[in-house]
C-alpha cells in the first residue's frame, strides 16, 4: 500500500457515514485531502510545498479544477491567491472562506488544505441540496502562508489587504538565495502584479477560516470543534546576559558573575509570569546559547530568545514589560549585564463577540460544548481581520502535533467542523 | 618592540631590585620567563606548546641547558619528564620541586614555567650563596600536564607514580588523530619507555610546586603568595532533561513539559547548594545545549554538564548526591524526565597539616598574612600527593585570568613566591 492510498484509507477507517448529510460528503473530503497529499510528498508521508513552488502551484491547479467542477468562477490574483466565486442573490455582499495549501518543509496534510477543502465543501453541499446563497461566496487559497520560502509568511493575505510594501519584499531572500522578485517571476507573476493583488474589500462582509487547532485543548476535552476568540500576536525579544568567564574549580561561589545562573533565574521567573496577566498569555524561552560552553568554564555569556503572546494587546504588552523587569532583576541579583532587544511585535486580533457567539451557536447545535480557544499561531484570518470582520474555528488535532508528517485530524472532526462552518456561513448570509 | 622583548620589559617595569637578595635574582627569573615565552608564541603573544610537541621539547632543551649551567645532573625519563638533580650531604633523602612547561592552545607565560624556573632559582640562589643542601634536591619538568594533546593531561606525573596503564593510553587520540604510541615515538620515546618512567619514590620525602593561583583571592587581598590546603578533585556529570516540544503559541502555560524551565529550576537550585556543604565546595554548569533550539518551539531536551569540586571528598560526594536530588526534584516539578550520568571522579588531595603550617611560617616571615587557598584545578602535585607528601604554594594571578595570553603575575609576586619556596625547602631540609 502506498503512502497516497494510505491517507484515504486511514481517514475513512471507522468513519461514521451518518455524518455525511445536508450535502456534506465525508468521502469527497477524504478523497480531496488524499489527492492533495500526493503533491510534494516525501518518503515518510511528509509534505513539502513551499510558497510559490511548483508543488504549491500544482496543488492550486488541482483545487481550481474542483472549484470549476463545483460551478465557481475561478480567478488568480498577482500574488497567486486563488479565488473561486459563487454569485449570491445579492451579489454585492460577499462572504469569504478558505486557508492555504503551502506547507512547511516535511509538514502535514491538514494545516491549510483542510480549511480550503472545507470552504469548497460548503459550496458542494449547497450544490447538492440546491441551496441558493443570499450573498456571494468566495473560496480562497492564500499564497505562501507558512513562510518557509522567505522566513516571512502570510504573503498572499498581506498582498490582498495591501500590507505588502516594496521595502519589505526587497528584504526577502528565499532558501535558494533568490529574491522575492525572481521567485514571483518564476512563478509566472511580477512584482507589479503582486502589488495589484491589493483588493478593495468593501463588499466583503466577513472572512472565516477553518483550521486545525495545533494544540491539545479540544482533544483533552473530547471535542471536535471550538471557536477562536482571538489570535495572539507575538512579541519576540533577544535577551543577553553577560557575566565573567572563570575556572570552574578556582572561582569561589561567592565570587562569580555566572551568566547561566542569571539566565536560569530569569527563565524560572518568566515561567510563572503569564498567569499573572491573563489566562491566555504565554511566554516561551525556546532558544538559548551559552559561551564559551565548556564543562569547566563559568558561562560568560548567555543569549536567549523570548516569545510572548496573548490575544489581549494591553495584557501582552504589560507581560513584555514584566519580562524585561525580570531580566533586569536577574542581572542585578547575579551581577551580570543584561540587554533586551525586541525583534518582532505583531498586533493580536480579538474576534468580534457577535461572530464568536454565532459560531458557538452553530457548535451547540451539534450537541458540542462551545469552547473558546486562543490561536497562538498566526493565520491569514489575523491579516484579513485587520481590514474586515474575520472569524476562525478550530478542529481537533491529535496530540497537538503540527508542522510534522504525524499531524492528524480524524475524519469525524473534519466533517463536524465543516457542518459548523456551513451553518455559521448560512447564518451570516441571513444577516442584512 | 617585538612581543619577545616586551615580556622582559613588562616584567621588570617597576620591579623593586631590593627583592633580589639571598641569591635569588629577579632579573634572571624575568629573563628566563622571557626566553621561554619565545617558544610556541603566536602573534598576540599567546603560547601554544602542547605536550610531546616540538615546542615542548625545545622548551625542555632550553631549561636543561640552564640546569646544566647551574651544576645539576640532568636526566630525562621515558615519559619525557626532565630531572635536574643536586646531590645533598645525605644523598639518599630527596626533595623535589617543579611543574610543567607545556601549555593549552594560546595559553599564557606563567602557568607551569614559573614553577619550573622557581625551583631552578632555588638552586641558583644556593649556588650564589655557597649553600650546601642537607638533602638531595631535584628540579622537575613534568610532561603534558595540561592535556591539550589528548584531552587527558598530567601524563608525566601519572607515569612517574605508575598510574599510567596500557588500557588508559590506548584510548588516547590526539588532535591530529594520532595514537599515544605514535606521539611518544615521534617524540623519541616508546610505549615501553613511557611505562619505565615509573619510579621508586621511597627516597623522595616531599614534592612542592609553586604555581599561579588562577583565581582572584590573593589579588583581592593584596597578597603575593598563599598556601594551598587542598586540591579539589572534580566530579563531572551529564544531566539530561527531556520534556515535550510544542508550539510556543498554542500550548497553554499549564499544559507544558518544558525541559528548559526544568533545567533552569535545577541550575538556579545548584548555585545555592555548595555553601550548604563546605566553604570550599563549588558547582558549575558551564555547558548547556537545547533541542530543537527554536524561537517558537518549547524546548524538548536540555543536555548540560555539572562540574563539582571540593578538597573534602566526603563533602564533595554529599554535594554530588544533593545535586542529583535537585535534578530529580526539578524533573518532578515540571513533569520532565531526568537522567544523570557521572563521567569523571578524581579524588581530592588534602595537603598534610604540617606542610601547610611550614609554608605559612615561611610566608609570615615576609610580613604577609598566610592565607589558605583551595586549588580548584588539578596539578602534578595532586598526582604526586597520592604517593609522597606533596605541597603547593600559589602566587597572585592578575584578575585570575589563565589559559589565555592575558595571564599575568607581577615580578614582585614571582620573586616573593620564590623566596617563600626557598625558605620552605630549606626548612624541610633540616627535618630528619
Amino acid at each position: 500500500m502506498t503512502v497516497e492510498e494510505n491517507l484515504y484509507t486511514r481517514l475513512m477507517a471507522g468513519y461514521d457515514e451518518s455524518l455525511s448529510r445536508s450535502g456534506v460528503d465525508g468521502t469527497r473530503v477524504a478523497d480531496r485531502l488524499n489527492e492533495l497529499s500526493k503533491i510534494g510528498v516525501s518518503l515518510d508521508g511528509g509534505i513539502t510545498r513551499p510558497g510559490f513552488s511548483k508543488e504549491e502551484k500544482k496543488a492550486k491547479q488541482l483545487v481550481k479544477s474542483w472549484m470549476e467542477q463545483a460551478g465557481l468562477q475561478v480567478t488568480e490574483d498577482g500574488a497567486g491567491n486563488v479565488i473561486g466565486r459563487l454569485e449570491g442573490m445579492d451579489s454585492k455582499k460577499t462572504i469569504m472562506s478558505g486557508s492555504h495549501i503551502d506547507s512547511v518543509p516535511n509538514g502535514g496534510n491538514f494545516d491549510g488544505p483542510l480549511g480550503v477543502i472545507a470552504a469548497l465543501e460548503v459550496v458542494e453541499a449547497w450544490k447538492e441540496t440546491g441551496h441558493q446563497p443570499a450573498k456571494s461566496f468566495e473560496v480562497v487559497i492564500f499564497s505562501d502562508e507558512e513562510g518557509s520560502r522567505f522566513g516571512a509568511g502570510l504573503t498572499g493575505s498581506h498582498a490582498m489587504v495591501g500590507q505588502l510594501t516594496l521595502e519589505k519584499v526587497n528584504q526577502l531572500v528565499d532558501f535558494e538565495g533568490k529574491s522575492f522578485k525572481e521567485v514571483v517571476e518564476e512563478y509566472g507573476s511580477s512584482l507589479q502584479e503582486v502589488f495589484k493583488a491589493k483588493r478593495d474589500l468593501n463588499d466583503v462582509e466577513l472572512f472565516v477560516e477553518l483550521h486545525i487547532e495545533q494544540g491539545k485543548i479540544l482533544e483533552r476535552n473530547g471535542l471536535s470543534v471550538g471557536v477562536v476568540k482571538g489570535i495572539a500576536g507575538p512579541v519576540w525579544m533577544n535577551v543577553t546576559f553577560e557575566g565573567e568567564a572563570g575556572h570552574a574549580g578556582n572561582t569561589p561561589m561567592n565570587d562569580r558573575r555566572d551568566s547561566l545562573v542569571a539566565a536560569s533565574h530569569f527563565i524560572h521567573a518568566v515561567s510563572a509570569l503569564p498567569r499573572q496577566f491573563s489566562d491566555t498569555a504565554v511566554a516561551t524561552i525556546g532558544k538559548l546559547n551559552v559561551s564559551p560552553n565548556g564543562i569547566n568554564v563559568i558561562a560568560r555569556k548567555v543569549e536567549l530568545t523570548v516569545d510572548i503572546r496573548d490575544i489581549y494587546e494591553d495584557k501582552r504588552n504589560a507581560l513584555v514589560e514584566a519580562i524585561r523587569n525580570a531580566a533586569s532583576d536577574a542581572g542585578s541579583v547575579h551581577d551580570v549585564e543584561v540587554q533586551c532587544q525586541q525583534t518582532l511585535a505583531v498586533a493580536p486580533l480579538l474576534i468580534q463577540e457577535q461572530l464568536v457567539s454565532s459560531i458557538k451557536e452553530a457548535i451547540t447545535q451539534f450537541g458540542i460544548e462551545p469552547v473558546e480557544l486562543m490561536s497562538g499561531a498566526g493565520h491569514d484570518a489575523m491579516i484579513m481581520g485587520e481590514v474586515i470582520p474575520s472569524a476562525m474555528l478550530f478542529v481537533q488535532s491529535k496530540k497537538g502535533i503540527s508542522h510534522n508528517p504525524e499531524e492528524w485530524t480524524d475524519m469525524k472532526d473534519c466533517v463536524i467542523g465543516i457542518h459548523v462552518l456551513k451553518d455559521f456561513i448560512e447564518n451570516q448570509m441571513m444577516h442584512i
